[in-house]
């Protein structure tokens, strides 16, 4: 058996595609030969650093980001609903808060990733599927709850967010994401032979896939194996 | 058999994409349940009406547009070569003059589409992988020729794309992309039961398959169809 690729993915709970992003990787974690690595980054300081500007700022950009959404939620059986108002999620509370809280997830996990999966994938389904806020330490502490850690790891964590090493945690994986050129999240970077290929957003998984020697199944690669 | 349904493709051969949306379009066409219909237009004023600005303005964005290009024109099997000076190319040069070329072999041909196909592949051809000139009536004239027309269909197709009706066909193409809120191309618009399904890119195949009620087998549908 050939060894594992290493396959980390940079995201933001602020970013729907990264949703759509983070889930086709979960599912494909156990399929493919990879090891996935799980890179929780703050989206808006790669957004200024690299001079780009939110698709969103586009009213047809806008307009038709909407509707590729719930059509790519539908057929990703993901349950992504935009909020209320996007303006004020993605550009006025953004996520530097819950982007931190996942950062203490995984500072004090050991053994796996499955609380900074979990913690990240309720923080989601807040702002992207039920339209509540992720920036109050109520709602952080909610998220983490319902993610399954226990009233003493959730209290530890609220304490531990805020704190220096937790930032500056954050800030290092931001600038990992920066040093590999990304400009938008999801970013996923193979490591193939030795070499990082990148691959930006959630339309690049069966390209993905030839270059990294293993199958696309579609985003469902469950249902898809059931049918074979 | 259910009727076919109508899919119209709009791009412009100053675009990279819209050259991988297209060849994959012109392949499936005989595969899938479709009419195809072949919307040459204007991206410059596609970009200026839309506000949008062109993904290249961004450094690493660049970077990586250069890199997913090459992986795609290698998995999609189209000889996309980057010309050596891009910016010059997209945005000094242009293409208004070549998209009123083949605006004139469309108003020109009867009975089906192949000298549109023909012409848009040579020009596409000539700077997407030869890194030639498509501004000048010379180079609009080659690639007629290579792309089959007669001396004589060159000449009246020369004498016809500096015309007011062409200007004013190609005009009226582009505000029909504009009018199903088109952004940037390649734009395929997908006629479902009476409502366009509008798709932007050429990485939106798998869905769009899924909601035409088509098969997705990757973009050499040929070489897959072997496979099988």
């Amino acid at each position: 058996m050939a060894s594992r690729k290493v396959v980390e993915l940079f995201y933001d709970v602020v970013s729907p595609y990264s949703w759509l992003g983070f889930e086709v990787m979960c599912r494909y974690r156990h399929i493919w030969n990879i090891e996935l690595k799980l890179c929780p980054a703050f989206l808006g300081a790669v957004m200024q650093k690299s001079g780009n500007r939110p698709p969103g700022m586009v009213p047809n950009k806008f307009k038709y980001m909407g509707k590729d959404l719930s059509r790519l939620a539908e057929y990703f059986d993901v349950p992504l609903k935009p909020p209320s108002d996007p303006f004020e999620v993605m550009f006025e509370k953004g996520s530097m808060s819950a982007m931190r809280l996942v950062t203490a997830v995984q500072e004090r996990e050991t053994g796996g990733d499955k609380q900074v999966e979990q913690v990240s994938r309720e923080l989601w389904r807040r702002i992207w599927s039920e339209d509540k806020d992720i920036t109050q330490p109520e709602s952080l502490s909610e998220a983490a709850k319902k993610a399954g850690l226990s009233d003493g790891d959730v209290q530890e964590i609220l304490q531990m967010y805020t704190s220096q090493p937790i930032k500056d945690k954050l800030k290092n994986t931001t600038e990992h994401a920066l040093s590999y050129g990304a400009f938008g999240f999801p970013m996923i970077v193979c490591h193939i032979d030795g070499k990082p290929e990148v691959f930006f957003g959630s339309d690049r998984f069966e390209l993905m896939a030839h270059c990294i020697g293993e199958k696309w199944l579609g985003p469902q690669p469950d249902k898809s194996a059931a049918k074979l």
